[in-house]
This record gives structure tokens, C-alpha cells and sequence, in this order.
């Protein structure tokens, strides 16, 4: 992968057409922001742009995402945005795993994939990327780009929580806002609004908490079971996994979902220098240093010890 | 109260010395962030000034707080900040009732008890409008006095996600964090961290979650049995509050707070232009129009089933 500059990665967007932007799967509010907002962006110009994931996207994305409709035409540029690995694509996205030329990221772990790559891993979000580009590109946003923005800066930034949150990110905040994002809206949609279901899900799995490594370790279960008895849905799980390290002295939180055919998913947030994208490396998935997540396929009491014994591991600094 | 221009406050400011900043009870962030800021930029600028509040300063703002030791000397000009009402004092502080010379406040409500003032309900926070002040008065702020402002502000945000957020109070974030503020951290302590015994007390008070008139009204309560069984104490009601207007078709959340000698504290959240400070207001309290408070005295049954009354009589627009 060729590393270039916003200015190049501009250039490459004005001199090519019918853009397929790709998604990676569960995508999140960075990956479905920074991609309809491009999209959005691309059209604008006259050009075809149809974004592109494996997965369902989140109905709750809808305020944005509505505004663009599929387009008929055959994809000749591919962009991924917020991708840090082909190995994040799914279903139909798969297809176009060695065809991408032009990579927006923000993961300092990204693979190098694709043919261009406009890779910054200090930038809080790649929608905050994505809107740089948009500046360098001198284009006035509109307030559905600018409700795309947002919603990737403030999803991946635990709403302006996180150490990757610079001065440069809260100006970009405001400059979204005066574009007219509706700030307020989305923080409640994101952050502060959820169902019955939820709210039932975050009590049956609170039951599940375990520590361990004198209360520096804590561990919960998302189990199918406690999924279909809440009736909660796939998205209703967005943040349960930022509950156990948010628990006093908690220096690595583990969260243990249950997935259909025996596969076990995992989100490791971490305190304190301990890494997480290492520890979820071992298992084949990655992420950021406080934040990452892998899959096990193993037997459920398996799976839950070989993760708790890595996260040992790497609290006592040792392999 | 005669209202005055920033640049008038700041003039009070340099021509006064021997300054008491006075705070409302029960201090929240924006109170002492507030209060604290001033102090420390008041002593900076070679004048004498103590933060003065009824109760207790939470010990989780100690790391700006341990930066102003009390000084010793006799009061001469009283500023009020983040005070909407004299009712507000407490304790010591309530002996300066009828003696403040300038209040400083972002509440529309505010009674107008001072000599001076300078209320700007549209602000987010006292303490962006204290920034806002400094800003006026040429002062370079340190680290300290940033994250005293910055605990202000995201605290009074609910860490930016409110509606009073403004592109400036994102503005003022962004030059809060090059002047030192330590935002990640901030966030962190001020909302993602708890104790266990916190974890366990939100258990215990979601089981008493009950719904009202079609699911628009949440109701939950924190009892004293639940404080002790949980070993909680009084910082780890914080954000409580909000949880049951969180809840997906909730328009009024209503919290009630069991406190000793028989009162009942309630703290009301709405949503879709319901006034939470006109509900509160009846039982001789008050707040902004999203979120507000008031005491009940009277027995537990009792004190739920007015606050209900007047609950569904806001919803349905009546009296």
C-alpha cells in the first residue's frame, strides 16, 4: 500500500467515478457514518457512490442513512473506510477484499490492503478523517453529511470520553454543529435512550459479573438465552461492554458474547497501558490499544478460560 | 439585581479584593468547578479568595480542589456561582444570603438575589461563562484552573451530549485541553468509572423501575435500606437520576431520593418540551426545563403520589 496524503486521497476522489464504499461487518457508528457521508459527499459532485457492508446496518443510523438510496451502476473505485483488515468484510463486501484502492482509516493496526492509503491511527475517529478530507476537498457539507460526521466522531469517542479526543476533535464538533448536526439528537439516540429490552439485557447480564486477579479482572456473559428471554436485539448489546472496566480498580474488562454455532465473541477494554489489540491478536482479531475484540470457537467454559488466562498474562506482563 | 456586561463583572472582579465564592449544596461539577477556577485565578492574580459551600466538597474533584487550601482572612465581596436561588445555600454559607455582590449563573430561573449579575441562560454551564470571563479579564489559564472549568462544563453536558452544548462550548473544550485539561482522564472519573458499591446500588434501585400512564412515565427510587445494603455512599447517586428517562417512550423520569428525617428529594427529567422546573417548582423547587429537583416532606407513599399527580398532569397539559 502506497501511503499518501489528504490532498492525494482528494485528488484520487475527484478523478474517479462510481465509488463503492465498503463497510466493515457489525458496523458501527464510524464505519456507517464515514461511509454515507462520503457517499453523500461523492454524489453531490455528480458522481455514483453506493456504500457497501456485509451486515445490516443498524436501523437506529436511520436519520442519515435514508438519505441515500441505492444506485444502479458497476462499481469502478473502491474505497474502505474505517477497515482495518480485509478480514472485517463480510457477505457480499468479501468480494472486493483485493480490489480496494483506497484505504481512510484510523486504526494504527491497519494491514495495508489496499492499493492508496490515507492511515491515521491519533485520530479519534475516521469520520474526523473523513471531514478533513471534506475540508481539504473545499466542500460545504449539508446537515445530513454533517449528522454522519458526527455520529462517527461522537460513537467512537464514547461521546468525547476518550484519550483520542484532541482540541482539533472538538472544534470539528463545533464546525459540525454549525453545519447543522443535531448534537444534542444524536447523543440522546446513541447514548442516552434505551429499550425495556435493554435495560432487562444490562440487569440479567450484570448477574453474570465475575472478577477475578483481586477485582482487576471482571468478566460478563451476554448469553443467547439472556438475549431472547430480554428480547433484545443485536444492537441493544452496543456498550454493555464498556461496563466491567468501568467498575473501580477493573484494569481489563472482558466481555463474552454468544453467538449462534458455537462461537464465542470477545471485547477486551483495558486499562493502564495494558494493551488490548495484543491480547485479542493471540485469538486472530485486533483493535485499539484500550479497545479490541476476537472470536473463540471452543466449548463455552473453554473459550471464557483461555481469554481469562491470556488477560492474566498480560496483567502480570508476562506471556 | 442590576444585570451587568461580562466586561463589568470582570471590572468588579479587579477592583474588589478579599473575595468569598459562594456554592449551592449538594455541589455539583459546574459548582465547584465553578467556584474553584475563580479562586484560583482571583489568587493568581495576587488577591486573597476562598470557595465557601454548606456541605461537603465531594472528595472526586480532588484533583483540583487540593490546588486552593483555605486562606485566611476576612470576607469583603461575595460572588455567587452556578446559584439560582438563596434557598440553594446551606450551612455556613447560608450567613451571606442577603450579602452577595455578584452572582454569576447560567440559570434562566435565577431569583435575581444579588447585587450584580451576570445570567446567561443559554450557556451550558457556569463554567463556560467563568471561561468566558477569563477570556474578557486577558487571563492565561493553567492546568488546574482548565480542569476545573472543564469538570464544569462536561459534568453540566452530561459530557457534551446536552442540548444547551453549543459550537462554542465545544470551542472552549477544545482551548481548555491546550491549556492542560486533562479531558480523558476527566471523563473517565466524572462517567466512566464506579464503585462496586455504586454497580449495586443502581441493581437495587432498577428493581423498583415502575411505569405510568402508557410507559411515558419511569418511576425508581433510592432508598436509605438500598444506600446501606449496597454500601453506596452519596456521590454514587450521581447519574441515577437519569436513568429512567433514558428509557426508550419515557417523557418524564422521576427519581425520589430517600433522605433522613423523613424528606423525600426528588430529581425530574423530560423530554419533548415537558417543563421538569414548572413540576418542580409547585413543590418549592426549580432547575432547568429538562432536568430539575424538589423536596417532598411528607410520608413516602404520600410524597410518590403527588409528585405522580403532577407528573401526569404535565404530560396531559393540564393543571
Amino acid at each position: 500500500m502506497k501511503a499518501i496524503t489528504l490532498e492525494q486521497a482528494a485528488n484520487l476522489l475527484f478523478e474517479n467515478d462510481n465509488f463503492l464504499v465498503l463497510m466493515h461487518k457489525s458496523p458501527d457508528g464510524d464505519a456507517v457514518g464515514s461511509a454515507y457521508a462520503l457517499c453523500m459527499v461523492l454524489r453531490s459532485m455528480g458522481k455514483k457512490a453506493n456504500p457497501l457492508c456485509g451486515d445490516e446496518i443498524p436501523p437506529m443510523y436511520d436519520y442519515f442513512t435514508r438519505y441515500v438510496e441505492p444506485q444502479d451502476f458497476e462499481p469502478q473505485y473502491i474505497v474502505s473506510v474505517d477497515l482495518a483488515s480485509v478480514g472485517l468484510l463480510s457477505g457480499k463486501a468479501k468480494d472486493y477484499a483485493d480490489k480496494v484502492n483506497l484505504c481512510i482509516d484510523h486504526h494504527g493496526s491497519n494491514t495495508g490492503f489496499a492499493e492508496y492509503g490515507y492511515i491515521d491511527g491519533k485520530i479519534s475517529s475516521c469520520a474526523e478523517i473523513i471531514k478533513s478530507l471534506f475540508d481539504v476537498m473545499k466542500i460545504d457539507i449539508d446537515k445530513n453529511v454533517a449528522n454522519a460526521v458526527f455520529t462517527g466522531i461522537c460513537t467512537d469517542t464514547g461521546c468525547f470520553k476518550y484519550s483520542a479526543v484532541s482540541p482539533q476533535t472538538h472544534r470539528v464538533a463545533a464546525d459540525l454543529m454549525e453545519a447543522g448536526a443535531e448534537s444534542a439528537d444524536i447523543c440522546h439516540l446513541m447514548f442516552d435512550s434505551k429499550s425495556r429490552a435493554k435495560l432487562e439485557l444490562e440487569r440479567m447480564v450484570l448477574e453474570t459479573l465475575e472478577f477475578s486477579e483481586q477485582g482487576q479482572i471482571a468478566f460478563i456473559c451476554i448469553s443467547q438465552e439472556a438475549m431472547e428471554k430480554s428480547g433484545a436485539v443485536q444492537c441493544d448489546t452496543d456498550g454493555i461492554a464498556s461496563i466491567p472496566r468501568q467498575i473501580e480498580g477493573v484494569k481489563i474488562g472482558i466481555t463474552m458474547k454468544e453467538k449462534e454455532g458455537g462461537e464465542f465473541r470477545f471485547s477486551v477494554r483495558t486499562a493502564d497501558d495494558i494493551d488490548a489489540s495484543e491480547i485479542c491478536k493471540r485469538f486472530g482479531g485486533g483493535g485499539h490499544k484500550a479497545a479490541a475484540g476476537c472470536s473463540i470457537h471452543k466449548e463455552q467454559t473453554a473459550a471464557k478460560e483461555e481469554m481469562l488466562k491470556a488477560c492474566k498474562a498480560a496483567l502480570n506482563g508476562a506471556e
